[in-house]
């Protein structure tokens, strides 16, 4: 099978979008977004080896591809409409793509994503999706709008990949239906979407949890020119990363917690105000949204233990080039 | 150095479009076409070890991985506007960062692309650009554009950028001086942005040749369900290809002419009625405009030698998964 015809036996389907005036198939798709609207452009690189094992279920990996590039539109506040997907694989393997295109489609449907537009090619196994979203013109939620007095807030748990991938790495372990849920939140995280564009008008800035809450939780106070403290204790996480703060495990657990990426929840701050409509999208959305913290003017994030006491040293949030 | 330290100085700098309305360094960038515009989008995937060699010039490299992506671009008749970038590299290496983005940078500033948006991760080397244009609401020129007795036209010289690599692996040679010409086709293709954006409304259908002629018109063709007849003899070349034609390089000399992709000219079709006009932009764009033959009603692709006989064997078009 050549590379055009793996195209159109699996990435080129029928535009569903009228606003999609071209699809995959030409040089390039062409789209435009309604009057008012403005797009939301993101892109995500996955590595075999770097952020996914060898050998690593490709229905799940289309899932996670597509669901990180979500992740940042929704921390943007956009709504999904489109995605490029550029791929390299060792050898033409076609079991192997219409696995991942179950996958990447499953949830592509799930939000009204249509693909319309990629490159094939051989090398070390390499997934680049390039995403894009809309939302009306000014209404984006960027990094740099925390104010002072503003709460922090974080969206379900956090540390379940991180303690997920300890448990897979022998580092630790849970009970066994413990590990199931956690291993589910590491290979099929589920993108915040109908968060963020609930958030739209009610957050003052957000941001989502790839690379560990504390690196995240920096990048948003350093763009908006503020600082952060945060309790430990309220940090939302699974009763079984929970119990090992208490344990011999702290340290890990403290990992998890604060610096355990790929859990790709929010993290966003409002002023205390939107408390009551940020309790009732909590309702709605039947998805916790917890209060950290708060955002102050002195630089610099202080994590307090569960005594108020800061923590000396945090957890290094991940760096690819480390 | 740290990923977000590798952004901040070489990826990150002040945005200079007024439609660019969030910039790198948040989760996306946010960007609205004006009125009446829409946005071409394409991405293209470049890998070490296929597309470029290990030990590639980085800053050659900067420059082709933007070229092939504003190719596309010029092919459906728009103007770049933005890119994003996702790179993997196998170590830290700022030098390498440094020179790729100046042939980058380079590039983008002579046809005011904005980086808008990106990703960086370790990983076997890998350079996956996404690349957005812009032009009025319905100018694309499509692939499915092309009627019968629309004449067939090629820019510039084709083969040449094959031929380079052919001189490179020790399969051919040429002089020194043609050598250097050919190498620098190779290395450093320039995107043909002006001729595309002139081609709205004159042209019938367009493609960038970037994987050989005959595959590329093929595209062309089996999207417009028509055929069509081309001369060998008329199709534009350096003396140093068209010498080979008529020795015992005759295959190589095909094979470059017919499938060598990488010269990145663009293959076009116009109603006869059209012919006044494309000359004129051939002068005005300094740039040769031939006509290699004719579109009928035929399916497929007949090309002729130089006694108008049809070849039997047409040299294959590369493809990344034979």
């Amino acid at each position: 099978m050549n590379e055009f015809e793996l195209i159109d036996r699996h990435f080129r389907r029928p535009p569903h979008n009228p606003d999609v005036r071209v699809g995959i198939g030409d040089d390039g798709a062409v789209v435009a977004p309604a009057p008012g609207m403005e797009y939301v452009l993101t892109v995500d690189m996955l590595v075999e080896g770097r952020h996914f094992a060898a050998g690593t279920d490709p229905m799940r990996l289309g899932h996670k591809a597509l669901a990180v590039n979500l992740s940042d539109l929704a921390a943007m506040g956009a709504l999904p409409r489109f995605a490029l997907l550029a791929v390299a694989l060792p050898q033409s393997d076609e079991a192997w793509v219409v696995a991942f295109m179950r996958g990447f489609d499953a949830l592509a449907r799930q939000y009204d994503v249509e693909l319309i537009g990629g490159d094939t090619t051989r090398g070390p196994r390499n997934l680049c999706i390039t995403a894009i979203g809309e939302l009306p013109a000014g209404s984006a939620l960027l990094r740099s709008g925390a104010n002072p007095g503003d709460l922090v807030y974080v969206s379900g748990t956090l540390g379940d990949a991180a303690l997920a991938l300890a448990v897979a790495d022998g580092r630790s372990d849970v009970d066994p239906q413990a590990g199931a849920a956690l291993a589910l939140r590491l290979d099929a995280p589920e993108p915040r979407v109908a968060l963020g564009v609930a958030l739209r008008g009610i957050a003052s800035s957000a941001i989502d949890v790839s690379d560990g809450l504390t690196g995240d939780l920096g990048h948003v106070l350093a763009a908006s020119r503020v600082g952060a403290a945060i309790d430990l204790a309220s940090i939302p996480c699974a009763s079984a990363l929970r119990g090992k703060l208490d344990s011999g495990e702290r340290e890990l657990a403290l990992a998890c917690l604060l610096a355990g990426g790929d859990d790709y929840e929010l993290c966003f701050t409002a002023p205390p105000a939107m408390r009551e409509r940020i309790d009732a999208l909590a309702q709605a959305l039947r998805l916790p949204l917890t209060v950290i913290g708060t955002i102050g003017v002195e630089p610099g994030l202080a994590v307090r233990d569960e005594e108020g006491r800061p923590l000396a040293r945090l957890p290094q949030a991940f760096d690819h080039f480390r």
